[in-house]
This record gives C-alpha cells, sequence and structure tokens, in this order.
C-alpha cells in the first residue's frame, strides 16, 4: 500500500493547494514511511524562506484562540497559512476521545487554511525531527507562513517551541504563570510575549512580573530585546500589535544573520535526531531485553549493560 | 576535582544517613561525571525492592502539597523517604529565580526525609536514564520508600512518570483537567487516581468524568483497576485512603508479577538511553554542524545529510 504512493504526483497535487494531498504528505512524515527521505529530498530547497511562528504557554492561556486570531489576520494579508498543533491538550490535536471540538477553527472551510496535529509519538527521529520535516513539507508546497502551536511545558515541548524562527510566549493573568513559565525554561526561547485574558484581574501584575524577569537577563547591543503585548484573542484585542511585533522579528532575523542561525541549528537538531533513530533500530531488542532483565534483578549494572551491548 | 571522590566512602556515608553524602551522590548521576559507572556498580543490587511512588498531574492539582501529605504517613509509619522532583514548576524544583520557597517542603528539617530536584537537561541520556538511577541511588543508599514527581505533560514527562512502579496521577476539579489528561495520554500511565482539592465546587463532575473515561479502556480479568479517590491534600482529607490504596497496588504488583515487568521495562528506558548518548558523542560535531548548514540552505536533504554522517 505505502509502496503504491507516486511520490510526484503527490508533491504536485500538495503544490496545486489539494488539502488531501498535503495530509498524506505529512502522513509520510508522520509514519516516517520508507518514502520519507524520497519526499524530502523533493521538497529539499523549497520554501526555504517561509517563516515558522511558534505559540507557546501553558495550558489554558488560549493559545488556539491567539493562533485563530494570527491565521484572520495572515488571511486578510493573502496568506495562505499552515498549522501544526503538536500541543496534547490543543482542541486542534486528537480530541476525538469526548467527541470534544468546540473550539475547532473557524477557519475549517477555508481552504488556503490546513491544520494538522501532530502525534508526537513513533515518529524515527523524535518530535524535534518529525516537527521541522513537517513545518518545510507545508513550506515546501506552498503555505506563506507556518504556525507550531505547543504546549510549552515539557523537555521536549521547550525544544519543539525553540525550533521556530519566531517564538511567541504565550501567558494569562493570575495563573502564576510567571514563576512558572520562568523556571520550565520558556523565557529562554520567547521571542515576543504576550499576555493574553489582558481584560482579566491580574493583567497589570503578570505585565509587570514578566518585564521584570525578562530584564533580568540583561542584553547585549544589538540583541533583540523581546517585547511584551497584552491580548485579548477571542476579540482579536491587541493581535495587530502581535502580528507587528512578529514582523519587526522577522526583519531582525533576515538583517542580524540570526535566521540563519536558527536555521542552522534546526537541521542540527533534525540530523542528530534522524541519526540516533537509525542507530536504535540497529540495537538488537532481544539483547537488550536480557541484559535489561539483569540490570533489574540487581546482578547487572545499567553501564555494564551498555558496555556489552555497544560490544 | 571530580576524581578527588573517594567513592567508596562516599557511598558508606550515604548510607549511614548522611544527606550531604546522598546529595553529592545524586549528583555524580545528575552530572553524569565519570565516576558514574562505579557509583552505579556499587550500588547494584541495594534496595532492589523499594517502591517508587510517581506523582504527576498538570501545574496547580496540588502534587506537592500530595507529596508532603504522603511523606507525612510514610514519616509516621517510620520508614525513610526519599523525593525527586522532576517537575520543571515544582516549589521543590530550582525556584531560585525569583526566591520562591514559599510552599517548600515541611519535612526540610527531618533527616530522614530527603528531598531533591533533578535538573532535566545535560544527562547522558536524558531524563529517562537519568531518574531511575537517581531513584536507584536512593534506594540503594537505604531509604524505604522514593516518590518521584512529575508534570504530567510533556511527552519526556509521561514517559519519567511511567518509570514508577505505582503512578499516582492527580486531577483537580474545574480545570477541564479529565480531558486534557486523557489527550496527554496520562490515563495510560495512572495506577491510582486521586481528586484532590475535592472540598471545591465540580470535584462530583471530575470524579463522573473521570470515571466514565476510566470506564471506556475496558479490563481484562486479574486486570488492576485504577481506584479513583477524593482528597484535599492540604488538610490531609482522604491521604490515608490514597495510601491504602497504594499497599494494595503494591501487592497486586508482587503477586501478579506486573512489578518484575515494570522493573524489567524500566531497565530496558535506562539502558537504551545510555546507548543512544554514548553513540550521540560519537558523533562529529564539526561534521554535524557542516551538513546542518547544507540542509539548512536547501542544498543538501536531511536524510542524505544522515547517510554521509553514517559513513
Amino acid at each position: 500500500m505505502a509502496d503504491a504512493i507516486d511520490l510526484a504526483a503527490l508533491v504536485d497535487a500538495a503544490r496545486s493547494g489539494q488539502a488531501r494531498a498535503v495530509a498524506r504528505l505529512l502522513s509520510v512524515v508522520e509514519d516516517g514511511a520508507a518514502q520519507l527521505p524520497e519526499a524530502m529530498a523533493a521538497l529539499a530547497g523549497a520554501g526555504s524562506g517561509v517563516p515558522i511562528i511558534g505559540i507557546t504557554g501553558s495550558p489554558g492561556v488560549g493559545k488556539s484562540t491567539t493562533t485563530n486570531a494570527l491565521i484572520r489576520v495572515f488571511r486578510e494579508r493573502g496568506k495562505r497559512v499552515g498549522v501544526l498543533a503538536v500541543d496534547p491538550s490543543s482542541p486542534f490535536t486528537g480530541g476525538a476521545l469526548l467527541g470534544d471540538r468546540v473550539r475547532m477553527s473557524e477557519h475549517a472551510g477555508d481552504e488556503d487554511v490546513f491544520i494538522r496535529s501532530m502525534a508526537s509519538r513513533g515518529h524515527l527521529g523524535g518530535l524535534a525531527a518529525a516537527t521541522p520535516q513537517a513545518a518545510r513539507v507545508l513550506a515546501g508546497v506552498g503555505f506563506d507562513v507556518v504556525i507550531l502551536e505547543t504546549v510549552g511545558v515539557g523537555q521536549s515541548e521547550v525544544e519543539v517551541a525553540a525550533s521556530a524562527d519566531t517564538t511567541v510566549v504565550l501567558l494569562a493573568p493570575g495563573m502564576g504563570d510567571g514563576i512558572q513559565a520562568a523556571k520550565a525554561g520558556i523565557l529562554e526561547v520567547g521571542d515576543v510575549f504576550a499576555v493574553n485574558k489582558a481584560d482579566r484581574d491580574g493583567a497589570d501584575a503578570t505585565m509587570r512580573e514578566l518585564r521584570a524577569m525578562l530584564t533580568l537577563g540583561g542584553l547585549e547591543a544589538g540583541q533583540w530585546r523581546p517585547p511584551v503585548v497584552r491580548t485579548v484573542a477571542s476579540t482579536g484585542d491587541g493581535i495587530d500589535e502581535l502580528v507587528a511585533e512578529l514582523d519587526r522579528h522577522q526583519d531582525y532575523l533576515r538583517e542580524s544573520g540570526e535566521g540563519r542561525r536558527r536555521r542552522v541549528q534546526r537541521a542540527v537538531a533534525e540530523v542528530e535526531g534522524l541519526v540516533l533513530g537509525a542507530l536504535r533500530r540497529r540495537i538488537d531488542p532481544e539483547r537488550l531485553q536480557s541484559l535489561a532483565a539483569r540490570v533489574a534483578s540487581g546482578d547487572l549494572d545499567a553501564f555494564a549493560a551498555v558496555d556489552q551491548l555497544l560490544d
């Protein structure tokens, strides 16, 4: 079945705007199908200038509402928008369990908007490899901007957030989010910050707390100073300001060379993830299992097991 | 400096109950120091029957308060308790940034309680390898029970939660947590569920929703049926019931052979993580960097780069 895919035709169909073809290409990426190398080779070089915007933040800060609001602005500019939701708590993602599609995208009927949830398991090189590949597919088949929605809590999620060109960190008032974000290492990956739900009590305090934390880091001359904007994504308030900051950051990336540096860094993570995936598949599972059984019994320590496995 | 550590003396000191020695042993694990293999070899076989209890759930459900309440019960039984907090949002973890130690453990002065926050970065085999090793250190030097506190949101965090013998998943009323937990794959790793803050509005609804979701999975004969308890960790209400369920699950693990199966599975993850860490260090960073630069420019695709790197 998988071998029956005519990749050249699929890429052509995806480029002509057929959503089903885009979806099938992304499935090739997600499943780590045999044609994955062929697909990536077919797309190499295309869309390398397409901005990848990361949206991250704790559950409940309004990531999906903000994503919807951003899609609206980009659509008004005539841009085709691709969205990858790698957030397990996103309403875009899964949600089949309880039929929870309540907050599902308002752009579902627009054929210039493509939204895809990414399964985080099973990919060759893990999420860190699958996500840039999927983003490259969307850029390569002609989307003008790619939005990457991730929950910024876990280790791998922070890594994924960091793999965007511009990362927006969302916070909301009264969630103690500022401190939690700082601990989770999320402040370091933010290029633009938005205090969403800014019509709620405590927004001023969250703005103050966030600005104080951002100042702690210090800045060198010529370095990007992450701006903080107030948004109410559900009404659209502040979204234009947010988009203006995204544009300003894209200019900075281009002019400073930082954009190029980030893309190389992302490629390093992607290639490294794929190499480790390839190496993992060379480990003999039966031998690993029997050595692990001895480690569990306490008659072998884990490092001795590693030495035996690497022999 | 690192080479100056007399490991045998350090292990002896840790076993005699010296907290500083325990802390130094854990640093050897966390830093992936050169003596790590020697340390693990010295401890192999010791404490292999010590229960490892995982406490997981979204930020704000009361994981640290519950951990404190559990420590209290175990201490009343005369047990020595070791705690590893791998939760970036935990008040046990880090927190230095804003001097946020408000909810810090009430057991700080008790020398039979040892609490350690785990940094999730920099370890040889990642969090999945560091955590079982650190748990083994605590078990090996004489703690009678090890508690593993993790935020159950990200991919690696769910893996860590799954690496405990018994995993407690905490939820709280009115956070939409049930659905989010289901999406994050957290329901699958729960052996015991607690709806904490059960004195709040919506506790009944959360109990119902959770029970409905747990029933969806179905059960085979002889399989463990995850119980759901109500707790108010801040007052201690329901904690005895929670501990009774933990005891019952430990009995189940022993009698069914499931405990043994889990320990082997954990050793598989640990050994595999260490092998991949060892292999990663064999990748030539300069060659990776120059290939990645070509991938970023679009004149090489990632899979072609992998092939060249593996040659």
